[in-house]
């Protein structure tokens, strides 16, 4: 653990272990996401520089080490007139996010389900490695 | 498990406990907060309304049990002109979350570290109940 | 004009009205706050709480009068179950606001339209007073 | 006017000009700009990556003809460490908007006043065209 790991790690209780650290950090980029960009103006034509920007810009929180984000192209609106475009919500919005720290990895995401009515979070995957 | 639960369920792996569950739920809360309110303006007599509206919002999140908001009072300006206000940020608010799933309880936070110039957030505790 | 003012208005044309100036000042407001609380989570009993919360956060904001926001709470979800809650959108908010710069007044809205599937904003009204 | 303008045109006063509509649509974009995006993430590698993306989506909002982005590159952190990076505020922002409705063009901006201690909107120049 590096020195400045060591000054985060003094407000984390001792029975965190690795992998309730690894899911934490996946679990706050998540949440983060959906926030952030909930709002956000687009186009068919923009969605994959915001899917860059997403993955990219959020990558930069605390060990996350990989982003995959997928808009819905099917939901969004074609810029046929002034008023015609789409405004990024949970919906349309698909997720996949690997964290780690130490050995433990974890792999989360969320997708909308129809069957709640709700875009859902959820790890779907903790790994040792 | 509630019949709404178990549709949820599916998408986690079966791996996954109630521990690693409950840390989840919390830290989605935590990156959700900072993410939907950064950038609010505020002043110093709105910081009661602010904190009880962050509260109350956030815990409809699932398996929230409890928000508590601090907004650093010394470091909010005073409306002593048109231009005088400040704007909500990591580095005055302070979070405490709770989160419970199933016998796993876990007590989150949110807090700026001047050691590493940072909002942290961090796993306070882990419990079983 | 007073001191303050006199520095923020070198950065402004001198073409700049106060019938300008208003509706500028406006319509920052109307687009800060869609922006702002997109993305919130909501249950119709949170309804009162957030609409308070909106108009007098976003009141602080230069020569904003008044604020009034209504969220349509036959769109909210109820909150049966734990992922049965709803989250702040343009289709579901309607704004009011009053800007006002010397002797210019002027009223501004927003709301979703139908006919252009569309959360329009607009000036409904300017006055000189 | 086109036919779908001549419906968002019904809710607009009468005595609404281009002039009036033009400084309207430009002022919602600054305010939208800055309240979608504080708090985001970034290092300075991202910079022009973040400003494309900003320059793009924010564009598809009515009647904006350009917009022009700058992050001052001199405040963003390193990335020496897991917690080094910065996050979007109005002191690092400097924003341009072009809005054009028919013959009035509106050039709009912000950026931080270091004299008011204020991230000032502001209207450059209005032109007829």
């Amino acid at each position: 653990m590096d020195r400045i790991e060591k000054k985060a790690r003094k407000y984390f209780g001792t029975e965190v272990t690795a992998r309730d650290r690894a899911i934490f950090e996946g679990a706050i980029t998540l949440g983060a996401i959906f926030h952030q960009f909930t709002g956000l103006p687009l186009t068919k034509s923009l969605i994959p520089l915001i899917q860059e920007t997403i993955e990219k810009t959020m990558s930069v929180q605390p060990f996350i080490q990989k982003i995959k984000v997928k808009i819905n192209e099917d939901e969004v609106r074609d810029y046929a007139h002034t008023y015609d475009y789409s405004v990024l919500s949970g919906d349309i919005l698909e997720l996949e996010v690997i964290s780690q720290y130490e050995n433990a990895r974890v792999h989360l995401g969320m997708k909308y389900v129809e069957d709640l009515d709700y875009p859902l979070m959820f790890i779907k995957k903790i790994e040792e490695i």
